[in-house]
């Protein structure tokens, strides 16, 4: 197991309140309102395949690095978009990631795979090129008995609720499938829309059009695609939704006239709108979600901020999602004011938002989220969900915006086996940061004990309905 | 009191410094080179009235707290602009805030109230729904003593200075009968012309209506309109004022010709002036401030990066201050450009910046202040006002232009009874943040208690001619 | 000599940790790969003329401070355009310094200076009016020592390679000489091609036509242009550069059609080109250094976001450098994107970036390096490149991009007897933060004692072909 002292303030005296906290939450049920895993596992429950295809191929952290390096993605099996030969063989495959797992040392990325490699498969050595076939072969072993199906490791890290992020059209059957089956886990769709209202990321014209089809609908009119949308967000609420999601590159939003929307829709459907129009658009949609939400309640997530496939040669080559995603500057102020001037005062209506412009924390985040009663702040997100990363935070936000203007940790991941110890590191960095606060007279121990609960469980299901 | 150990380091010979640093300043008299305070308290030396009346209603950054978990103005007496009711009952607001307190909890303002209980009202439990009616009767008996009279509070906490803060129209009866009285402190006004030169907040047509007619003269062109202003900063320096002080949206200033001035000026008293123009008007003004001050050396306080009214429903509703205020992106660099290349180099003239933008410190502030001979850099000012910004603050900035580029702390309240706590706090972190450079070699500790001093004490006197 | 424990960690066992990593590398020889020492020193081997011809004149981060206090610059002997008296006598200037020492505590500055003076001069009392003519008088003594010339100092101090920074022009015959002489040490050219490719801060037009003169050539056309600029890397390449370096307003970069170019060159030669069309070109100029930098290998530098010269008036009296130059916020993911998609995933191709801009850090910086191949990170730069700003410059981008896309320290000082102690200070920093991240159990010692190697050695020799 990861030791005790990973993550915990070095001082003796505040070591020993951070733990008596750590350890008052560390059991406690994991509460995951928005992540990537694939519903379908917990449907089937069938075995993963093997470490390579669980731990390597799917993580864009851990590839992303390699390729900056100066390493080939294909040496790490990362499928090509023209079909020519990748790796296949998982073990030269892993030989290659030990080989150079030394450029992880000090990253976030290490540490997940450390703690997953101790706390998830109990191996308690370090991963080096002298350990890679010992550990390739007891990971291996592992995902062959029934204690590493998808259902007996939310069982064993007691996960309570899961969030699945879900396009759109998505029929949602595994879902029906899981809530009809014994399994005791919740898991509940997210309704994320981007493929249709999202013109600056995604073909919308084309997508609107598949969603047509596949609803057995026209979607010729404004009204009509909001008509659309509004009937998908209850769907998704009939199958256990409480939360939409939605990515945009800045967080800009509008409150258009309605002939201004047509317009921009016929645009947007006819593949005739500019860039701006394009960004116009999505900021609009944002928008009218928003204003469903107030009358349907579906949670609204914001995650804005990500120039996506900054690299146009690697997007041709393997796709997206291949760790070529950046950050830009975000405006919260500016750009969600039309829409918190139309809703941000609705008692049925809450944004939660997130951000890898830490520079935003002070001045815009905790602001907002310390005045408006629809605003609450995620945890830091990608590349700012990090230890590091999660101490700035506190620390940037709780004197303005307090711990109540906070959601939970939220994982956001897509590799089911990482989620206990992403809940666990964070779980470790509120304890030392909240025995800090009771070190300096901030915060009685009686307080700091209630508060590290509620970030652990009682948050996360208040704001998202969970 | 509160405890000596607050704020401080957890290392306990580090902390040992500190207290040696804290000890050596936490009775030096308070400098308050600017604030809110109101100068009729002074002046008519009356009691304040109850707990809710002095600590809640006038606190934005209370009632903003508790706007942003869901619960309605009004339940803290908040008044209408239409006049409807609210809670009236003292008694029903203070269970109200004290069911509702938990919220603070490692907030700054928590801090700060903690700390008024202890310091100020001698009281020294918690604030809970279980004390709420003992420690209401507690401060409302106190409020009744003659110690707690706001001329005995000054005395009491040994305030040697205090500035208020005044519109550019008014009469400053109050601090003439101060200055003709037996009142030790002294109380200066604070030039702020706001209201007539940045139409971007204010209807500026409308008050230089007002105020050439309480002049008894007419303010038909911008040669007049300079004369005018000119004069009342004679005015304000006759009564004692030793600075100005300036609020804009961002830090922009305009250096333009004659002839365009004129022309801005024109629409602006006509009221026809774009967004644009009006931005533009009020930073041509703070230019001609900075020109003025050149001759007549009243030292400029720049307070900038503010999106005032966010949320315009509660300003219609409850009117400005409400805690809707969200700050904004600055560029000092850019902005203050024009301004800088006019006067910065002027002996006579001095200029104070002050921020919620914390991106600007290292990038843009420090380094400002580490070359122009006028420019100075204010405490961490509004929400960065808290323990954790002003040790950041100290941090990002002393390595880069000393300590003797910076004002001493500001605590910029119109609360009266905050004012010793908050110079309390800011001494503390300066103690703590100089203890750990004493520990580190960075600084001598005679070293350390030569700045502690002159950082209290020396710097914002020097600064502000006070 | 400098106590072991400055800057160290204050808890005593991560102390001991920091300190046997610091004792791995504190003798390590110093790799230089950017600086602005003056070959000739090399060449010739002259003794530096006294304390304040070496410490004082030429260190605009010492005077623009005296300068921010209302301190003339005519007072330390900086010389006027207009030829009109300055202060020549030295000790007079010494003295004046000393008195106003003071300023510079809690600064990276002063720990510079103090430590020369221990590490380099062995002089361990403080600088103060008391200690100014024993100080002088020491310093002076030692400058006359044979150990304190040039090339004695880079043997005494372990430099084993050091790269200057040379114009587009330059004959480079100090290098050359350098290279045929005894000396040890490795004095590499740097190609700065500024003068000639970036018309915001240069006269371009002219200085193009005397490169042409001075090469007995015609400059008349683009493709002469970029001819020549190939043919000047190559002769910088035959006399030992490895990298180029480019310094830019804002990084912003183009990937225009050739035509374009063309036009855009034509412009500029004769001094026609507007604000934004030098911008582009300069932004063009840079895509093109890195084009060529995939042929010959010269590894990119490029050092943005400088507001030179903001203090006009200082600028018209005493020139470039005079410590006016104030740092702009960097937009690195969208500024960049041109280059990077034309060159960003060639093999051959390494830029290396620095900023002043720390917000860049988590948000663009990190994220960058730690996906493209040619992408690495240059340390804290200017008013960064202090011991805070190094420790904030770990925690900001390790978590993401890990130590192996980071360049090793880097000194970029004119000031010869720094290199030892800047270097030290930044072996000192890192000793700390690994000691820490040791102590939370995020590194074993063994890595973290390999790591702390690579970063003061293998890294920059790797990265810059040294």
């Amino acid at each position: 197991m990861l030791s005790d002292n990973v993550l915990m303030p070095i001082d003796k005296s505040t070591r020993d309140i951070a733990l008596e906290i750590y350890n008052h939450i560390k059991d406690l049920p994991i509460v995951s309102p928005h992540g990537h895993t694939d519903p379908a596992w917990f449907d089937e429950n069938k075995p993963f395949e093997n470490p390579v295809e669980l731990l390597i191929k799917p993580d864009h952290y851990i590839f992303r690095m390699f390729y900056s390096q100066g390493l080939r993605l294909e040496d790490f099996g990362i499928s090509r978009k023209d079909g020519k030969e990748v790796e296949t063989d998982p073990k030269k495959i892993w030989h290659k990631v030990a080989e150079n797992w030394y450029i992880f040392r000090g990253t976030q990325v290490g540490l997940w795979f450390d703690a997953q490699l101790k706390n998830v498969f109990g191996y308690n050595k370090a991963f080096t090129p002298e350990t890679a076939d010992e550990l390739y072969d007891h990971i291996d072993n592992c995902l062959k008995k029934k204690e590493f199906l998808p259902r007996e490791i939310c069982k064993r890290f007691n996960i309570e609720v899961i969030a699945t992020t879900d396009n759109v059209g998505d029929t949602l059957e595994h879902h029906r499938n899981i809530a009809n089956s014994d399994f005791k886990c919740k898991v509940v769709p997210t309704f994320r829309p981007d493929t249709v209202t999202n013109p600056e990321l995604h073909p919308v014209h084309k997508h609107i059009k598949s969603l047509a089809k596949q609803l057995d609908t026209e979607i010729n009119s404004y009204e009509k695609f909001l008509k659309v949308l509004k009937e998908r967000r209850e769907f998704f609420i009939a199958n256990g939704a409480t939360a939409s999601d939605h990515g945009v590159t800045v967080p800009r939003t509008y409150d258009l006239e309605k002939s201004e929307c047509k317009d921009l829709f016929k645009k947007v459907l006819t593949n005739t709108a500019s860039s701006k129009e394009k960004r116009i658009f999505c900021g609009q949609m944002i928008t009218e979600m928003a204003k469903m939400a107030t009358d349907d309640g579906l949670v609204m997530q914001l995650h804005a901020g990500v120039f996506r496939n900054h690299n146009s040669r690697i997007q041709r080559k393997f796709g997206n999602d291949k760790g070529c995603d950046i950050p830009v500057k975000c405006d919260y102020v500016n750009g969600l004011h039309p829409l918190l001037d139309k809703v941000g005062n609705n008692r049925n209506f809450r944004i939660v938002l997130f951000t890898m412009d830490e520079t935003t924390y002070t001045r815009e985040l905790a602001p907002l989220a310390g005045h408006y009663p629809s605003v609450f702040l995620g945890p830091p997100w990608w590349f700012n969900d990090s230890a590091e990363g999660m101490k700035r935070f506190r620390h940037a936000v709780t004197e303005t915006a307090g711990f109540y203007n906070c959601s939970g940790f939220i994982d956001d991941t897509r590799a089911l086996l990482s989620i206990p110890v992403r809940h666990d590191i964070a779980r470790r960095v509120d304890a030392a940061y909240l025995a800090e606060m009771v070190q300096i007279g901030r915060l009685s121990k009686a307080d700091a004990l209630e508060v590290a609960y509620d970030l652990t469980y009682t948050q996360s299901k208040k704001i998202f309905n969970l």
